[in-house]
Parts: C-alpha cells; sequence; structure tokens
C-alpha cells in the first residue's frame, strides 16, 4: 500500500478537555474512513501511539477502534495491527444491491435481534463439544437431506417444551434460514398442482416474491389487530383502505381463506402490526385446513418472546398434519448463522426434503451439530432468557419514552418479540419522517408501508425493531427517535 | 427406556485368544444394533466394565466403541456414556431417500475426500481467531448475498495463487456447495433467456436436474481421454455408441456447443472418465465462447490435486468475462461444510448474487468466517498438501494391486483428484460386480453407467473414490475390490 497513516494527512482536532473526545476521535476516523482519507487496507497507529499522539488515554483509542470495527470500518486480527477495511461502503467496486442501506450509526429497522449480544464464546464452546463427538460421516455427503438426527433430536425436544410443538425427529427439514424454507415449501406445494398462497397483506414483501418464483400467485389476507382476518369480512377500519388499493393492485382480498391452497401466517406476533391470533381465528384457520385440505405456514419467527404473558402455545399443534411449522435461529441467535427448521405433516415431509436436496442436499453439518449442542446443553434456553429479559426492557423503554415525548403516538401490539407498531397522527408522512431521521439523526428507520405493496397513506406508522441496537446505542437510538418525532409533530406539514 | 444392556439379553461370543478379537467384538455389536437388538437410545456399558466382563483389554472395546460410532451406530457424549444411536436403518421410521445406500463396511465410491481425516482441531482453531475478530455485523443479516468480504479476499488470493483464476473479491459469490451454485447459474441464464445447457455425456446425474428444475434443456457432449469433445465430430470409439444412444434418449451431441447458451466443463479432471482438457480444447471452448457470447461453466471440483505434474491452471484465465469459475471445499476440506464459490463474470456477477439472495439470502457467516482464516492462516494450503500426498499414495497403491491381482483390468485418467476409472474386460457386468461386491464383500462401490443417462454395456468400468475411505480401512477396501475383480474375471459370465 503506498499510502501510510503519515501521509495520508489525517488531520484530528480533538478537545481534549471535552467531555466528548471519544466521540469526536470516533466521528473524524469515521469520516476519514468513509470519505477515503484513509484509504483501505491502510494500516492505523496502535492504540498506545496514537494515543501518545493525541494525548488522550489509551483506552479511548482502543473503544474507538473496537466501535469502527463493530460498525465495519476497520479490522483488526487479533494481536496484529488495525487496518482500514477493505470494503467500505465508499469503496465498492460493484454497486451495491439495490435497497441496500445507507450506513447510518443508528438502526431501529426490524429484522434482526442485538447483533452484538451474540454469544460468541458460548458458541464456540458448543462448537468445540460437537466436534469432539460427532462421527465422521457428520463431514460427508450427507446421507439425509432433512439435516442431522443430532439436530432433529434436539430441537424436538425443544420445540415441544417450549413452543409446544407436536413433532417427532423424523419431521424435521433443517434449512438455511425461512427465506429457503419457504421456497422449499413452495416447490413442494407446486409439485402437488397447488396454484395459491394466501400471505397476509402487511408483511415482508420478499416472501411473496418467493412464492411467485416457484410458480405459486398470492392473494392477500386482510390483517388488523388480532392478526389475519380470515373469515372474509375484513372489519377493521385499517383494512377497508386497505382491501380497496389490494383489489386494485390486483390482490384478491375477498373470500379469506377460500380459493387458497395454502396459508403464510405469523399466528403468535403478527408481522408487523403485532397482534396475536386468537383462539378463534386459529380455529376457523384449522376447519379451513381440514375441510378443503389446504396447508397452513406457521411462521413462528419469534414465538418464545412474550413479556406480558406465558408465550402462546403454536397454532401447529392443533392439527400438525396440516399444519407446517417454521422456525428459526434468526431472533433468538442470529439471522448470519442461516439455521431454521420446519416441520413437516408427514404426507409432505419427503416432498419437502427433496427440495432441500435439490436447493442444495443438506445444511451445514458443522453448524448443525453446533446448534443441537447448544440446544442440549441448555445454552440455547439461557440465550433466550437473557434476550427476552433485555428486550422487555428495551420494549418497555421504547414505550415510555413514546408517553413522555411524543403522547400523539401510540406503541401497539403485543409485548412481544422483536418489533412494535408505533403509529403515528393521521397526516404526518412516513417518507418524511423517515428521510430527515436519516439525513439529521444518523438514524435508520423502517415505515409501516414498506411491508405492503399496496398500503394507502392513511394510516402512517413506522415499524419498531428495538432489539437492533447494540446495547450501548439504544437509548441514543431512542433519544434520536423521540428528537424526529418531536420535530414532525411540531411540524406536520 | 425400558430396555437395558442387560435385559437385552446379547451374548457376546468372543474368542479371547484369537488374533481377531477385536474384529469379532465390532461385528457382533454392530450386528445386535443393527438387528434391532440393541433398541436405540440405550445405554451401553462403559468401556471399562464391558472389558471386564468379557475379558479383553480394555482398548479392545475403545476401539470397537469408537469404530461404531464413527460407523453411526453408537453416539458418544464426550465424557458420558455410549448408546446405541436413535437413527439406525434398521429403526427408520420414514423410509430412507431413495438411493440412499445400504450401511456397508467398505466404501470406494467416488464422491468424498477421507471425513475422518477432516481437520477438526484446526477447524475449530480457526472458527475461534475468527470469531475473537469478527465485528458484530458478521452476525447479522448480511448486506451482500455475495458473502463475507473476509471470505472473498482470503478466496481471491489463494485462487489467483493456486488455480492462477483471475479474480477480484467482489467477482466471488460464495455458495453452498456446486449443488447450489449450479442453481443459481442456471437462475441468471434463464433470466436472460438462456434455453440450453451443454453438459458432458458423463458426469453427476443430478446436475441434469438442477438444469431441469430451473427451466434449461440439457444437451450431451461427448467425452473421451480428452475430456469434453468440443469440435462436434464425437470420434471416440467409447462415444459412438454413446452418442446412438444419446440420441435414442432424446440428448443431441451433434454439434457440440453449437446451439448452446452455456457449456458446464470439468476441465482439470473430467468427473467421472478422468481426461484433462488440453490447450487446443480449451482454446476451442473460448474461441466459441467470444464467437457467441456462450458461458462457460469451469466445475473445478479438485483442480489442486495433481500428481504426475503442477497442476494445470484453471481455464478461467484465458477468458475471464465468458467463464464462470466453480471452486468448492467439499473434497480439499469436507462435503458437510456446504462451502463452495464462485467467480463470476462482471455483467453477470449481480445476477447470480441475485439468485442467491432469493435462495437463502447468504450463506452461513460462522462458516465463512472459519474458512477465510483457515485460507489466511495457511491452514488449507497445509491440508491440501497433506491430502494430496495422502491420495496419491492411495492412487498408487491402487494402481499397483490392480497390476498385480487384476491385470486384464486397467486404471485409466490423469494422475489426479480422488477418483480414478478402472476399465474392466469387455464382456463383465458392472451391476454383477457391484451387487457381488455389496452382498460378499461388504463394498460399496460405483459403475460408471451410473454417470450417464444413456451409456452402453459395452465398456464396463468402476469409478473409484480412493480416497473415500478412512485410513485405516483403505487397504482393506483395495484388497476386497481385487477379491471381487479377480473372482469376477475368473467367472466372466
Amino acid at each position: 500500500m503506498p499510502e501510510t497513516w503519515a501521509s495520508s494527512g489525517v488531520d484530528l482536532h480533538l478537545d481534549r478537555t471535552g467531555p466528548r473526545v471519544r466521540a469526536d476521535l470516533e466521528g473524524q476516523l469515521r469520516e476519514a474512513v468513509r470519505s477515503g482519507r484513509l484509504v483501505p487496507g491502510l494500516r492505523l497507529p496502535s492504540s498506545r501511539s496514537l494515543a501518545a499522539d493525541l494525548g488522550v488515554a489509551r483506552n479511548t483509542v482502543v473503544d474507538v477502534y473496537g466501535q469502527l470495527v463493530a460498525e465495519g470500518w476497520l479490522v483488526a486480527r487479533q494481536g496484529s495491527v488495525t487496518r482500514v477495511a477493505t470494503r467500505v461502503p465508499a469503496a465498492e467496486a460493484v454497486p451495491a444491491p439495490a435497497g441496500a442501506p445507507r450506513r447510518l450509526r443508528y438502526d431501529l429497522r426490524p429484522g434482526s435481534p442485538d447483533v452484538a449480544a451474540f454469544p460468541r464464546s458460548r458458541w464456540l464452546a458448543a462448537a468445540r463439544r460437537a466436534l469432539g463427538t460427532a462421527p465422521a460421516e457428520a463431514f460427508g455427503e450427507a446421507p439425509d437431506a432433512r439435516g442431522r438426527p443430532e439436530l432433529h433430536e434436539a430441537l424436538a425436544g425443544y420445540l415441544a417444551r417450549a413452543r409446544g410443538v407436536r413433532v417427532s425427529p423424523d419431521r424435521i427439514v433443517v434449512c438455511s434460514g425461512f427465506t429457503q424454507g419457504l421456497g422449499l415449501i413452495c416447490r413442494a406445494l407446486r409439485g402437488r398442482g397447488a396454484t395459491t398462497l394466501a400471505v397476509e397483506a402487511y408483511g415482508l414483501p420478499h416472501l411473496r416474491g418467493i412464492a411467485a418464483e416457484h410458480g405459486l400467485r398470492t392473494r392477500a389476507l386482510p390483517v388488523d389487530e388480532g392478526g389475519a382476518v380470515l373469515d372474509g369480512t375484513g372489519a377493521a377500519a385499517m383494512l377497508d383502505a386497505a382491501a380497496g388499493l389490494d383489489a386494485a393492485a390486483g390482490l384478491d382480498t375477498a373470500g379469506g381463506l377460500d380459493g387458497a391452497d395454502a396459508a403464510l401466517l405469523t399466528p403468535a406476533h403478527q408481522f408487523p402490526l403485532g397482534g396475536v391470533l386468537g383462539p378463534e381465528r386459529r380455529s376457523r384457520a384449522i376447519d379451513w385446513a381440514a375441510r378443503t385440505g389446504g396447508l397452513l405456514i406457521e411462521d413462528d419467527y419469534d414465538g418464545e418472546f412474550r413479556y406480558d404473558r406465558q408465550p402462546v402455545g403454536a397454532m401447529q399443534a392443533l392439527a400438525p398434519e396440516n399444519v407446517i411449522y417454521a422456525g428459526t435461529a434468526s431472533k433468538s441467535l442470529a439471522p448470519g448463522l442461516r439455521l431454521g427448521w420446519l416441520v413437516v405433516p408427514a404426507h409432505l415431509v419427503d416432498e419437502v426434503a427433496a427440495a432441500k436436496a435439490g436447493a442444495d442436499r443438506h445444511s451445514s453439518s458443522f453448524d448443525q451439530l453446533t446448534l443441537a449442542e447448544f440446544l442440549t446443553s441448555g445454552a440455547y434456553d439461557r440465550q433466550v432468557r437473557r434476550s427476552r429479559l433485555a428486550y422487555r426492557h428495551r420494549r418497555d423503554h421504547l414505550v415510555a419514552a413514546v408517553r413522555r415525548h411524543a403522547p400523539q403516538a401510540r406503541v401497539t401490539g403485543i409485548a412481544a418479540g422483536l418489533h412494535a407498531l408505533l403509529e403515528l397522527p393521521a397526516g404526518l408522512d412516513e417518507d418524511e419522517i423517515i428521510a430527515r431521521a436519516a439525513e439529521h439523526h444518523d438514524l435508520a428507520l423502517n415505515g409501516l408501508r414498506s411491508y405492503s405493496p399496496a398500503a394507502g397513506a392513511d394510516r402512517p406508522a413506522l415499524v419498531i425493531g428495538y432489539a437492533t441496537p447494540p446495547e450501548h446505542a439504544f437509548t441514543g437510538a431512542v433519544a434520536r427517535l423521540m428528537a424526529v418525532l418531536t420535530q414532525a409533530l411540531r411540524n406536520p406539514g
């Protein structure tokens, strides 16, 4: 690298007596990397020598380096030098994928647990134990696309206990997260002649795309504060406009489940509106499935996380032969692990397994064995318990902050999971608020409209992922959200 | 479990003075589990107490338990009891997937490295180092479906150096093995309007299925001792019959590459015939691609393993904008890791990345970071070097054994990789030999016919995977192969 720290001419101005020395240093270093002043791969001074140069405490530099490593601007090799990352947004040779966010300092978008809290050493310890006892064949071509028997057994025990799922090990297909899992289900359905998947009118946008890729049409199920509306009436106020717009967009919402071959639901905690599917609607769905032979897909992405009562058991238990139960480690552990599982009715499991084999043979044996050990040792339970406590506190903090600083807004949905709906007064513009948050507050937000292809603008809301920020940044993120809301409420135009 | 060791009534008869005490004990225990006499989950006596009961050395029992754990009949938890596995072939609740082999003691089928030699503690050490320095965001939803930048950089450096690939990190898409990789390529091709993929007439059967699943027709390229025949003449004797049968089966072999949108080749070491694609044919393929805009897919599954000379560099280097280079850790490390990579021309990388995102978002971050560390630390190079030496010796041993015991048979193909073709005298029946090997010699074999949908019976051959057996079982496997061949050559009917 022709450039060195010295020749880069980066000039750090620090008010060493001020209270924000660390934040200043961090901000200036970050900007120096972002702007390209410090080139990719450049070697930074040791924390000791930079601290000496700047006249600050060595720990200050250590903390700043650590934060910038966590954010991806710098890379550190254990016991070695710290360098500017070779892949920083400004130096991308290929344009970032469409939709990839500009790197903002604070992030309250849903979809992720606090990844800084991923229990690395416990995961590694589980990996060590798993590797120590795994048979050699565990590393070969797996004979069974459904996955490792060790994981099937551990999951069967866990799911029965923690979610009330009715499951035997041979009904489980391990997949690389829910995206792949849904794809496998769609392929199996298509193979049976299915044509139509009913999906909740508000939900993750890419899920419709997965169905479409596999040749399935989608129809929208209206959603209200009680989850998916399954009686074909679509009565709630939030939906009428949505239903009209859905129809205009070609999404048929009349008739609920009728005419669909399968339905994708989030019964424990509707994403993103936040309601829980009550007993009556669950029965209605089960009756439909039994009557028509239709299949229900229960996306139980955060079912272990309930803060106001014991978690409601899985819907699958009501009719194991009509429901595919889908779970994931993405929220309880980390999305990066790509670990998900399907509990499949006996009459469908071979087809789903065959779809898995055709997709990528089987999931990583290493990760499966590690997860099996993590479950068996109780570490998974402990992690869920820890996270549940932390996220509950965060939700409470968010609710209290909104009550105090922006009482015209309302946090709705059950006290559960890693996200909540923040309803805004009519007249506010989601997009404006999101833009302002990014531009002026370094805060990333998602609005409700991004979760429905035809959502109207009359019920603006934000979908707040309170689990996303690292612990040290959470209250700061909420403070910035309050600042944005306060500003917007003062100037609603 | 109602059953105990004592109540199972398993009666082990051992001639404690004989030379085969260990083999006897192993055989009897294996049979007791296979037959269900020892039920799934049953707790076995400690090695110390069983040895005392039987009057044999404790190490004998330890070795037997270890072997049966490695074979999957027993499971052992570190520092804890040994139990009968809960998933044993006899106890399968769901029929094993079609094609799953009966569990034979010796295995010379190709497709796997020696998984007993997978360097577990080195892999774990790399995982520990990787986890120690990974930024928190590495565990979140990856912003880049192509994979982790750490792995891109490590692979780019390695591939350029070891295989002569022309590559920058942003051209790499990490995938879950070659099965998924080919699927992504097919999806990207289909998105561009491609209709036809040319595949080698002899090759892995499921690859055609992948193309078909993605809406691509396949056409067969004839193959001879010099790899794929690309001049449209299909001259070699082995092919004429194949070409005729291919045509009969609807596989159009006339015209070589003409009319195809893409072609899948194994240039470094044709699988399964074993030839290397020479410079003239490589040029011909590159010319075709440049002339027609067609795409070449270079499946470099074992390119690092060449025993008679330095490995031939990747074909991709001749035309990086017309060739997708596909590599994998399946042969150098383990198939169970599900780690593969594609080096994609600039004009196609976004589409392949989008296909990856649609399939399963991205590959496991944990495995990617570990592989990156494994590569960067030099451990991967050392593992390849170790394996290369071991497999070279095994090939030499196989060749010598055939020369001595079954000289009418011939090992052909270049001295490379993890497999070799064992040509048999005309008149021998592949299927009979394979059946006899399984029934009488506990040996699993694959015949050449299983690698071509329309292969004739006039050139019988076995495809020998000499890397597959664990080290301690290799010479025994070869001895059994010699016994089978000797018998067949004596009684050719």
